[in-house]
């Protein structure tokens, strides 16, 4: 990038988004202006398993303004299957694994739909939903992922034989030798438990048919346009080229929104059906109980190292809680199983994995992934050896960190789709070392020991992690002059509140010397880009950005050599700045002047000989991923009379190669350590014996707000990838995966005296206080 | 082509877009659904040419349900201009001579629109327009181009210094020398006058703000839907983005449509202001006195030629009798100036050309676009060449014919665009050879002596024409394999009736081995096509066709590319039939499963490394011209008592390079053969001295019906192109342009004992008694 003028790559530019969002002129699913669109309620089940016997929908029918009620037998005829498609198609996955568009004759978890009611508000419609009477035969709910994987367990749904849907080892080495070599090992059961991915604007579906076109168009709050167009073509049997699928503004994906739902097929079914608008806007509680959630892993692991502090091996089991369904894969155990050794070397592996089933919202991707859940364990395991070793933890990291002259390090286990994990760039020990002295590491024993004195328990946690960003196989961005001079960016990528549209306005507005205002950028939208893959794994500025780069070359190109033509002058003396195009003697033509020309009139010839337009298309590929460090580190205090923990500062040392937007990035780091922050003390997804969910509310289910967040110490040490032209990698997922393993370290390290053992996440002041009081030392504290 | 397997090029497969038109279910700009729109009506001057004094619109506002009623005033603020755009963009065109939005302040022609009424019906549309009071201030108007080049003439516009609009020479060679070296001159005055393209159809506009995507939706009955996106963005300011052109079936066009009238800016932009729906679909009133017209051209012109029989000058000057405005440039003036040696070898020329404003509708491009008027001139002086000379009609033309052996043949003339014309192939002899033996001319002489023994007046006419055909720069095809397996093209090119969509959909089944049921075709949808041209010039088989050709290659290897990579054999041995893949041991994929496959899914890598999808576009580029010849020939009976004209033979010998499908192409000869008799004998629109038009429905502006037509026999006799890869030619315009000059030479030759000289057309029986009454002759006769 040799163009940082004005607005171009690695300038801190206001965000173009900001503007309608601050003034709330944003415009979300629910704001899109349609005629009298009917309203949709869908009825869910508030058993957690059990058989639909009879639904009676005559009561609810007969509500004035109620227009039609729909179970999956009155869709039959609508949809091509009941059953939703696989998000990851594998051919090893069983065919019946997918929820139903509605349920048809059983429920399988609390929440899951079985009929819609569309009405002509949605008071009416949510008032005729607790109308629709629902028969059911209660059956036996699966709630804990360990008891669902034992012989004699219940299956989650009478369709399965088993709970267990996948169960496989991940080896290399000999860990039966190492572990029997009498080095020192440290063992322990960990549990990060279940939250979901709370964004500000929940899920919403509208519908319209727009029979004047004959095309189906389709607003969804998605992280996936185009593979929400795939499948609804797919299920409503629909050709592609008659519907489109447009996201609005996105209030926040960070997972939940990377997958197609069976609200996205229902709600363009019925509008179908009844040939009219019809509208369904995700409330709060529908978001708790039917979007997917994550995290929810039970592993055992077992750590050895040798008496130089070196890994020698590392081996354990891990269940997975997968839910009732599998609407999309199951690379979230995939990538906690994989991902375990982290940025380390770790020379011999072994993992047992469990994929079980259980009467829960279905598990699917969340911000991280799988890789907060294995860092989790992997830096808990090393801040106990290094108790046990007598090492400093830090020191002992340092020993295993994949050293810098052996990246491309090639790790010695594959992607899920078979592919090699190789680590592209970067340098762990420069990460850890430039978080070490930002937080004052070598003084920390001086702050602790000064606080003690003051009665406060004050610790410090460091963790270090490693995710490959950037997943492929392509993005499209179309670079276009519009002969009105403006210059838009179309792509398939998916602007849900990062800042994407900046980030990629910048890309595009560096090579033609203009500012990010000369610059649209139309994201999202199926009528615009044929191919695209959307928002997920941190991916967009590394797919997209590099497309919009390459096509912004290839236009900038095009327009050096159209003005040449025209203006009869050398190419070679051809700069493009500031809309125009000029040549050696100061002749100029602007680029509306060229995209005019170059759009063509009948029976005239082109003033070059190439394609028409101003525009080129770039399908930016990548198989491989680009693999973007952190090193996070926190100091917290710790009431042991109370539970209450106090984050008092904390360091992100993040490695994203490089960047485009430095404050955008800032801000994806701040959100992602929030994110961290959620899920290492608050966020904690309840559900009872019976797999009844008891937190529904954010009374019960806390998120983190200001008054408990620190001043987020955010510092770059970018070392850039090779794999893109632009040297970027992600960011959003990254500042998330070592938040937990921090905290908790750090609370754990400030409880030191005690002994207290944490191996859990979240971690509340209650059950603090429980692992407290489990050492016995509780009297002496209160 | 190799590929003529089943609905491949070359088999008159039927028109797969005849079930609709048959059975009712095509979908005119007046059927599209839309829910509630308003409909238009626009107030129109009853006079040829006044000053717009004052608008009362209190009357009409009061009608209950008319909901607006805009003036040019009124519309100031919501277009960049009132002045419509240029349709052929040229520097030396004056900027004050495209018509208006609306009328502002003058009139110039009768049915000129001053304001439009905006109703809830459109009855009280009319209504409201009948009651809307225009006070004028009428002004001189000039209703014969002759006078209006006459110096003193009142100008048509007072905007205006002169009529004239144009005045150029062109030649080349030395008339002067050979007009005064001694050989047989021939010459006089010629006449062709204004007709109308009267589709079944006529125009049709509706505008649709749509407000949920932001989109303003134009459906509109045209031949130039790209255009016309193009001029609407620019008249409205709107982004190309926010605008989406589609033409729903068009019920024919002739050249009518191949222009952006103000009505189809109007409407959006009224549309657009009320943020509603707006339909305006012509009456035939309107399309009589505001679509435009064509022909009306007033000639003298002169011939010299050897004692060979040669051809050795030719010269004149001629009047195009332009209309009020221009709308879209001067080249139906400048074909026929360029066009008049037609098929023949002309060693001098010189041709004074006037561009003459009038008070009467604007003349454009209508079927043959000038031509037809050339062809009359040259081959009736051709006719009186060979009665002085006393050679035989065909035997002079054989004699002047361009010879098979200096083809590719360079015309002394330039294009309007400044290119050379090279007659690219063809045979003119082996043509009017073809058509001799048809038509059995040697025979004629028995004939004729045989009816008049029975006092039947029966001649024999013969004429040769050529049109360089398929108009550039570009046109665009996608030829796209819908996951569902569909093949779907998509094109730049408008199907306005001539079958379009079989033809290219033929084009791409030879490719893909399937029948035109495995192909949807979708023409003038803006949204899919980012560039096109439309419909003219006989253009859409040659480039449409060829981009479809190209893109249905690339897509089939793409096939087979990504199908070689899937099975893991050799790519050389995979073919493409009904749908599937084949490779050498039978192992096959499906076109869907590899469109699928190449649609990508997130963190898969494609099946093949290339770009998504299983599409191509091609962008066919030709500036030049294929040149299509064809040599028609007729006998008439004519009774001189009445004036009756009857045709009873009609052979048509065209030369249309390799057909598609020949009943296709036969329908167009068809086609075009009619109307051209139209022209020869019926269609003749009239005005009155003040420009008042005084044939304004069918009762006094007669079509031909079929009692009137004689059996059309046509014979191909095709000479491929080598300008594009089907050889193909174009079609549509080249069976008009021979017609007249056939028909009246043949009535000429049956009067031949009388000795009636025609020089005009069309020509009904009363001017033909008329002339007949001049010779004197007529008391003889009757």
């Amino acid at each position: 990038m040799d163009t940082r003028v004005k607005h171009g790559a690695g300038v801190s530019v206001g965000r173009m988004e900001d503007q309608a969002l601050l003034r709330g002129t944003a415009r979300f699913v629910d704001d899109v202006p349609v005629t009298a669109p009917l309203h949709a309620c869908f009825v869910r089940s508030p058993h957690a398993h059990a058989r639909i016997l009879s639904i009676d929908t005559s009561m609810a029918a007969d509500l004035p303004g109620v227009v039609g009620i729909y179970s999956a037998a009155d869709l039959r005829g609508d949809v091509t299957t009941l059953r939703m498609p696989l998000g990851f198609p594998s051919p090893t996955m069983p065919k019946n694994t997918t929820p139903f568009v509605l349920a048809p004759d059983e429920v399988s978890f609390v929440g899951e739909a079985l009929a819609v009611v569309v009405a002509e508000s949605r008071y009416l419609a949510e008032d005729a939903a607790q109308m629709v009477m629902v028969d059911y035969d209660i059956l036996p709910a699966v709630s804990d992922c360990r008891a669902a994987v034992e012989p004699g367990s219940p299956t989650v749904r009478t369709e399965i034989e088993s709970n267990v849907l996948q169960q496989y080892q991940l080896a290399y080495g000999d860990c039966d030798s190492v572990f029997t070599a009498g080095h020192t090992i440290v063992a322990d059961d960990f549990w990060v438990h279940r939250g979901c991915a709370h964004s500000m604007e929940g899920r919403g579906v509208l519908a319209v048919p727009d029979l004047s076109s004959d095309t189906l168009m389709v607003w969804s709050s998605t992280q996936l346009a185009h593979e929400l167009h795939a499948a609804i073509a797919q299920m409503l049997g629909q050709p592609e080229d008659k519907l489109r699928v447009i996201t609005p503004d996105v209030g926040g994906g960070f997972g939940a929104k990377f997958m197609i739902y069976p609200e996205e097929v229902a709600i363009p079914a019925v509008a179908r059906k009844l040939r009219r608008p019809v509208k369904w806007v995700e409330d709060r509680r529908e978001h708790f109980t039917s979007a997917i959630q994550e995290r929810d892993q039970y592993w055992h692991a077992e750590m050895a190292v040798d008496a130089a502090g070196k890994i020698v091996g590392l081996r354990g089991s891990m269940i997975h809680d997968h839910g009732a369904y599998t609407p999309q894969g199951t690379n979230v155990a995939y990538n906690a199983a994989s991902s375990l050794t982290g940025p380390y070397v770790v020379p011999n592996f072994l993992l047992d994995v469990q994929v079980a089933h259980t009467n829960k919202v279905p598990v699917a991707t969340i911000r991280g992934a799988g890789y907060p859940q294995a860092n989790f364990v992997m830096e808990r395991l090393l801040d106990q050896a290094a108790l046990v070793l007598g090492l400093d933890r830090a020191d002992l990291r340092q020993r295993n960190l994949i050293p810098p002259e052996k990246i491309p390090y090639t790790k010695p286990l594959k992607s899920r789709a078979g592919l090699p994990l190789v680590v592209d760039s970067g340098n762990f020990p420069a990460l850890q070392a430039a978080l070490l002295e930002r937080i004052d590491y070598a003084g920390f024993q001086a702050r602790q020991d000064a606080a003690r004195a003051r009665g406060v328990y004050l610790g410090i946690g460091i963790a270090n992690s490693v995710k490959p960003t950037g997943r492929g196989p392509f993005e499209t961005a179309k670079v276009r002059v519009l002969p009105s001079g403006k210059i838009t960016v179309y792509t398939g990528a998916l602007a849900m509140g990062q800042g994407l549209k900046t980030t990629l306005a910048q890309i595009c507005a560096g090579h033609f010397g203009v500012s990010i205002d000369a610059i649209d950028v139309i994201a999202g939208d199926t009528s615009f880009v044929g191919y695209g893959m959307g928002g997920f794994a941190s991916r967009q500025t590394i797919m997209a950005g590099s497309a919009v780069h390459q096509a912004s070359i290839d236009v900038v190109a095009k327009a050096r050599a159209v003005a040449a033509s025209m203006l009869k002058q050398p190419e070679s003396e051809m700069s493009v700045q500031d809309g125009y195009v000029t040549g050696a003697e100061g002749k100029s033509l602007s680029l509306a002047q060229i995209a005019l020309a170059m759009k063509g009139a009948p029976g005239y010839s082109l003033p070059y000989a190439s394609d028409p337009g101003l525009e080129a298309t770039s399908h930016f590929h990548c198989d491989d991923q680009t693999y973007a460090g952190a090193s996070h580190g926190c100091e917290v205090e710790v009431d042991p009379m109370t539970g209450a923990i106090t984050l008092t500062r904390y360091v992100a040392v993040q490695d994203s190669g490089n960047l485009i937007n430095p404050q955008v990035a800032e801000g994806q780091v701040h959100g992602g350590v929030v994110h961290g922050i959620g899920n290492a003390l608050f966020e904690f997804m309840a559900y009872d014996e019976s797999a009844q969910p008891v937190s529904t509310t954010f009374a019960e289910y806390l998120l983190p707000t200001a008054p408990e967040l620190p001043h987020i110490d955010v510092l770059f040490c970018n070392f850039p990838s090779p794999l893109n032209p632009l040297g970027v990698k992600g960011i959003g997922e990254t500042a998330t995966i070592p938040v937990a393993s921090a905290i908790i370290g750090a609370v754990e390290h400030a409880l030191s005296d005690i002994g207290v053992r944490i191996a859990e996440s979240p971690l509340g002041p209650v059950r603090l206080l429980e692992l407290i009081d489990a050492t016995g030392h509780d009297a002496h504290l209160r």
